[in-house]
């Protein structure tokens, strides 16, 4: 019920009857256990005048009262909030990095979460912390495996954050997987089975959804795409190969394209490119075709009938649109050509932070009474009973 | 039970029972029931005397009864076979193909399958047929949307052979899908979740196993890496684009690569790579780059932990392992890198006719009792029964 609440909203009983195949008392007795546990409420739906007759109560995930620690690190900034269930963002906070080192972006975490959670508006229950980079993550630990663009090889991320914000289950996820995540839970793939979401920025990676389910590869490692070689004789890439697809169409590639050098955010790139001229979206063509010739190998391999193009991307897109489809169109298969299409996440630049809030609520919506009981027991930092029980 | 019969082969009662955890008098029933249909026989095991108390008797598939027809379409051949329950090839057709018009193929394989079908000892039950071509199939009716080296596009394969060969169920699948699904169930990929079978003769196609399961996209169109740009200025491919994989590792690289024209069978193939001088090899060096840089992208998209190099490419490996092995290392990240083997066909040259066989068994496994019982009342073509019946 509560995975029900989460993913659609706020719901009436009568609508929980139906999606759940349950009964009338069945559902009210689930209600009633989770309103006990501070997880929903029930409120008059809006619009209703008192003393109409007896309204149909809505049934409201609380997202002022139960939410997760969510982070999307990336190459220069990271990015922390509070999400509240039903995936509200709740409070956030955004802090520059100038050097990525490991140690500086556990410190940049670490006060970010303290910041948030000292905000007396903090939820009772912050129930887990999910973290998004942009690497090769290992699942078990967290520990991430390679993160060319941080500058980032085996760095026990898992354990280093666990020192700094005990107490937190904490889950540390790939920003594409997590985006990919997101979108097909609450934004542009809601009810499309087979959905890649590419991920681009100083690097590029592909998160993918095959027959309804996530594909992460044996290891976890899957969609790795960025470093798909495009151009054999191109560019060196940080992974150490050549003309990899990331230093064709990544945010270096779109920065060399415009002349530009400095770094520019999302945002910033966002307006270049609005008002970019005739001879910038000459230079920025040889960019689209190659993200278009990228694409045209993955439609060919996966068959998706949905490419989100995400973060950085995802800016980049209008801009390019014309020899994207172009390049996509000459290389791509037929069969496969005909089902795709392109897209940019509904959830716009918060896609991969509320992935990795997703990740964070898996424990939540798998066992509901137990997480909830455990975490009114433990007084987790944040909760307003912490300080006194701590 | 036929499905864990057809996997294993025989297995005595006592086992059966432990797979499918069902007690003795059901299984004894399921026996009985699947040998009065004339699937399956029980004997006494090799090696046991008669009169050595009460050995437990061996429940064997019935090859030589329970049968399908598969058919394996190539460039310049096509071969069919009838193919036993337990996978087993009770005898075999093959023709050379000069001009692979549709008409050609449909009027060969009808040939070849009245040809086996006419033989005395064929089987009384022949329960479909499963058919393989190097293309872009439609899953529903057995259309080939794009087959670039048959030169086919948009041929109602699965039309024109109902009309030759009525009575039989007629499924059609992808070259690589099949190799895919026959390594799974019965060859090198027995027991391993995240498979990618390369199919590589003149064109190159994927089969990919995740997570267990095949993988076959939105239109069951998935897998076709051999469009995958490798060299964006390279030589244009049959399917228009340039630098295709295929273009650069399938049969006709390799014959430029030896200075060879003609068409060479896989077998004549591999006698000539194994007697190949020290300059043959060095020009085949190109190709095994090739092969890698490809591989590495696979290998960084999927997280496979097993690669299987099909049809031509189990010939070509050998020659050519060490720029294989070289390029996948320079190109693949370490993570999955680490994970991943590359293998051979345990099935052989017979991967994909015994993959196109294990989809004519489909329907057989999902209702055995319902599928032989129409067959025994039907009395297709080549049934013992079916002259008098006709």
């Amino acid at each position: 019920m509560l995975g029900h609440l989460h993913v659609a909203g706020p719901l009436r009983r009568a609508d929980l009857t139906g999606l759940m195949g349950l009964n009338r008392s069945t559902i009210a007795a689930l209600v009633a256990e989770l309103a006990a546990l501070g997880a929903v409420r029930e409120v008059r739906p809006e619009g209703t005048q008192a003393g109409a007759g007896r309204p149909s109560l809505v049934v409201q995930p609380c997202a002022d009262r139960v939410q997760v620690l969510a982070a999307d690190v990336g190459v220069g900034r990271v990015s922390v909030a509070l999400v509240g269930l039903g995936g509200v963002v709740v409070a956030r906070r955004r802090r520059r990095v100038d050097a990525p080192s490991p140690e500086a972006v556990v410190r940049l975490l670490s006060g970010a979460v303290r910041s948030l959670l000292a905000d007396p508006a903090a939820g009772r229950h912050v129930l887990g912390f999910g973290v998004s980079v942009p690497g090769v993550i290992r699942q078990e630990d967290g520990n991430v495996r390679f993160a060319p663009n941080l500058g980032w090889e085996d760095v026990p991320l898992g354990e280093l954050l666990a020192e700094r914000v005990p107490h937190l289950r904490l889950r540390v996820g790939n920003d594409a997987d997590l985006g990919a995540l997101a979108e097909h839970r609450r934004g542009a793939a809601r009810g499309v089975d087979d959905v890649v979401f590419v991920a681009g920025e100083e690097g590029v990676g592909c998160g993918l959804i095959l027959g309804g389910r996530p594909m992460l590869g044996a290891g976890g490692y899957a969609g790795e795409l960025g470093h798909m070689t495009i151009r054999p004789d191109g560019r060196r890439c940080r992974c150490g190969a050549r003309g990899c697809w990331e230093t064709e169409i990544g945010a270096e590639a779109v920065r060399r394209a415009l002349g530009r050098s400095e770094v520019l955010t999302a945002d910033a790139l966002g307006e270049v490119l609005r008002r970019a001229d005739p001879d910038d979206l000459r230079s920025l063509a040889v960019v689209g075709e190659a993200l278009g010739v990228g694409l045209a190998n993955v439609v060919n391999l996966l068959n998706p009938t949905l490419v989100i193009l995400g973060a950085m991307l995802a800016q980049l897109y209008p801009a390019v649109e014309e020899p994207v489809r172009e390049a996509l169109r000459r290389a791509v298969l037929r069969a496969p050509g005909e089902q795709v299409r392109l897209a940019v996440p509904e959830l716009g630049a918060d896609a991969v932070l509320l992935g990795a809030a997703e990740l964070a609520w898996q424990d939540l919506l798998a066992d509901p009474a137990g997480v909830l009981t455990a975490s009114a027991g433990a007084a987790p930092p944040g909760t307003s009973a912490a300080p006194e029980a701590g």
